[in-house]
């Protein structure tokens, strides 16, 4: 598979700019020879119109071919072979077997999406049929039925290039709901953007879709700001850091029309370990903690960042076992130059605070060439924390944050006072349930998933999951780009009333040829009217 | 039924305030006795705090006693009888005929969410049980459900003093969700608010809810903007101008954590009459929309402002007999005097206009004295519309706008530079329908509910309403504030992930006693699992 370094404008390779820009090996610390070429405006523009005309075909097209052109995606995924593994992962550092597994969710996600599409019952048919004899009115009838939003612009995330980037889980559940996409392709992983990009033109070719369904752009910060401003882009899925994810927040707010930008931004997943699951698992929890503190190089949004237990005994031994676990974990290559810079300035912020003192650490970094992040684990007083805001700040990258608190009370304190996140997670045992409660009703609150005895990373795809929670983790604490449930985020409900038949769209009609479930009359059904 | 002029802080009546204000009697012109009192500082704190707290209790009591609650609300107001009814139209100036189907919508609002609550689907329950055995990874058991959002304030509208108000749509949907509310009153009907306050607070003690679920505040602008910014408050509901819509939610997108802001705020509605409809049915079509734009003095949201057609000998017919029709309508008391002032200054701008001419308008008010608005209907060209944008403003009273294009082509270019409506309406024949197509493309992208053959007034409260549309109708499009939907905007998603069944909420619970219809491994089903 070739690489190609230009912007894609719908079907066409486009490379007119001036400015070029190149990826980066974080492994071995050097810039990639290839020089990809940042869209110009008339480039920028072309594939906004391309979009615009795009969405007025692709939106009325029958869902099952929908279904088969994000099916086809995968297929052309899958047929980039190792080159995409292997270019994926000079460019971002990450071990081909993880590449490896993300390709698979990514695919795995284009095909759920499919599935949804061709099942039918996510449309959330309403219809509520006529009573001309009514009184003192007459009711009309009146049949509604979820609409794609318009063009989407999708900005890849540099912790996950494939299953949320080009073709990852923002792109397929707005292509699944109707929405041509522009994605902005992310600086740190220009190439794996390039391979993803040329699979989805072939399925669109393969599967007919109209001109525009898709594009791909190069674009500076400035370019990136812009996209959220064009007139034609109607939502946007973002995720990465809380200060980009604000300025296109902002940006879009600040439209004359603002749109929904659905950013996933910033989280630090607080652990509870209470007492008694710590007396009596703590070598069990103190390893996969560890292990779930480094996977991926700390680089996930579900990463463990803090971690609060009351002052025992049993937190004490806890916390030796802790310490003398992650004091073997290995320093890893991070994504790119600026993500280790930041992890750097956070570690040494942390490192100089008088409050907080280091419980354990890695080794250095072997090779100082290298892009490498060193684990490491704090510590802190419940009382530190609440007075100082800053110790609550996301540290992205393989770090974590013990707070140990003097009492049960000073630890709801402590959850009361956090932001809102993506996840809490809470180790109990039997003798912990007395608590329990109280801690469960202040958390979820706070955060889209609680998970019980288990990691907050790893995150299920399924139509169950919820990834999304109150601001800053999210900025739309109703919405999930995780899961079935992300395609809602790009579309908007429409009602006909009094329509015929033959006008309505086809999952509104009496004969249910689509054979759905639909609320008719306030009765989910799946029979004709 | 005593009316009380003080700020209702949890159960308390509280007039702590030196500033005071009086409602307008429309139909007189001349102000009420009484004298409302604006909330300190203080008693505006405290209702946030009580806000907070009942949030706790009244977001975990099961959704029976939600229901209990919404239709005790229903009884009480009723109970109120003549008393509310006389008010209401005495500060609003609205025949008591309409005020007392208001009433009846309002209570059916609030009964239609309790019934929701007692059939429970509408938690959207998704289920997705462990395969511990899957490889490479076991599956985690995640269960979803929707929970609460936290308090919400709600900004009674002018032209529903009851069916948007005190115990409106809007509250009655964020009650059902488990939110307590703060409404802010609206100053043009503060007694009637008082009334429907009482009504609340009764229900409120009968049912046993916590102190705090309902709160009612006299504020001016200021604090009217700061109950927004509140940390307290995690979303909005408001229906009125599109200024002060647009005021309230940059407020929410500046604060520290960005909360929506649910505004409905301007319509003009289109009405597009087809060659052959107009031939047709001429007369009934020109008396039925004249009576649309009439309708409440022209103070819906959806009242027809801007009715588009192509020059022909049948468009030439029709609005001679809508002339003739519309200027035997009657001029009538409208909400209050900034109301009158402003539609005034509209219609003097359009008569001003070198573009617009009248083609019809009623006699004039018939006593100065009154705050009366005089129906009047106005005629420009097509490409006068299009290239004035001033043309395209809501002008919010009985008046509208015929745009005459030249062709077909036209008037598909003048739908296309609409903004976002909340309606859209298409009167056509069998001969129409080659047109039909296209027309219903392009206005479909533009509007939340399209009309065939009938008018856009009169918002049947049920499933499949769509209340909304994009923007300046609504600011988000996703939303609706009519119909059970509108519970949504106060919810947000929260899954639970390897929780032992005792922990679970009670609808996540393996046994399902709630009897609700749960997507369970990909199917929805009422089963148990």
């Amino acid at each position: 598979m070739e690489l190609t370094t230009g912007n894609r404008i719908g079907i066409n390779i486009s490379s007119n700019g001036d400015k070029t820009f190149q990826a980066f090996d974080p492994s071995k610390n050097e810039y990639l020879n290839e020089k990809f070429t940042m869209a110009t405006a008339k480039e920028f523009e072309t594939a906004l119109t391309l979009a615009e005309k795009a969405f007025s075909v692709y939106s009325g097209l029958p869902y099952v071919q929908r279904a088969e052109f994000l099916d086809a995606i995968a297929d052309e995924i899958m047929e980039l072979g190792d080159s995409l593994l292997e270019r994926c992962s000079l460019e971002s550092g990450l071990p081909i077997a993880r590449i490896s597994g993300e390709r698979g969710r990514t695919c795995g996600q284009l095909r759920m999406f499919a599935e949804l599409l061709r099942e039918g019952s996510w449309l959330d048919v309403r219809i509520d049929t006529a009573q001309p004899d009514r009184k003192p009115i007459a009711k009309p009838d009146i049949r509604r039925i979820l609409m794609p939003i318009g063009p989407v612009a999708v900005y890849g995330a540099s912790n996950f290039p494939l299953a949320f980037s080009t073709a990852g889980g923002d792109t397929a559940s707005a292509l699944a709901a109707g929405c041509p996409v522009v994605v902005k392709s992310h600086s740190s992983h220009p190439g794996t953007n390039a391979l993803v990009a040329s699979a989805i033109i072939k399925a669109a070719k393969k599967t007919n879709m109209p001109e525009g369904v898709f594009s791909l752009l190069y674009l500076d910060h400035e370019g990136s700001v812009k996209l959220v401003q064009a007139p034609a882009i109607k939502a946007v899925g973002f995720t990465g850091s809380r200060e980009v994810g604000l300025t296109l927040f902002n940006a879009a707010m600040t439209r004359p029309d603002p749109i929904p930008v659905y950013a996933e931004m910033s989280s630090i997943n607080p652990v509870i370990l209470m007492e008694n699951a710590l007396k009596n698992r703590k070598d069990e929890i103190s390893e996969s903690l560890a292990s779930s503190v480094n996977l991926g190089v700390g680089q996930f949004c579900t990463n463990p960042g803090l971690i609060v237990l009351v002052k025992s005994d049993a937190s004490r031994d806890f916390m030796e076992s802790f310490a003398s676990t992650f004091k073997n974990a290995l320093p890893g290559t991070m994504l790119n130059k600026n993500i280790k810079k930041a992890y750097d300035q956070s570690i040494t912020f942390l490192q100089n605070h008088p409050d907080v003192n280091v419980i354990s650490k890695s080794s250095l970094a072997s090779d100082s060439n290298k892009t490498e992040g060193q684990p490491i684990a704090f510590y802190t007083k419940g009382e530190n924390f609440l007075t100082d805001k800053s110790l609550s700040k996301e540290v992205f990258g393989p770090e974590t944050l013990f707070v140990v608190c003097t009492d049960f009370n000073q630890l709801t304190e402590v959850l009361k006072s956090l932001e809102g996140q993506l996840t809490a997670t809470i180790h109990a045992d039997k003798e912990d349930e007395r608590n329990f409660t109280s801690i469960i009703q202040i958390i979820s609150q706070k955060v889209g998933r609680l998970v019980y005895d288990g990691y907050p990373t790893g995150v299920e795809v399924c139509s169950a999951m919820q990834h999304g929670g109150p601001f800053p983790s999210t900025s739309f604490s109703n919405s999930t780009s995780v899961g079935t449930a992300a395609i809602f985020r790009f579309t908007r409900p429409v009602a006909y009333q009094s329509f015929p038949n033959n006008f309505l769209p086809e999952a509104l009609k009496d004969l249910n040829s689509l054979k759905i479930l639909r609320l008719i009359n306030g009765k989910w059904t799946k029979d004709n009217i």
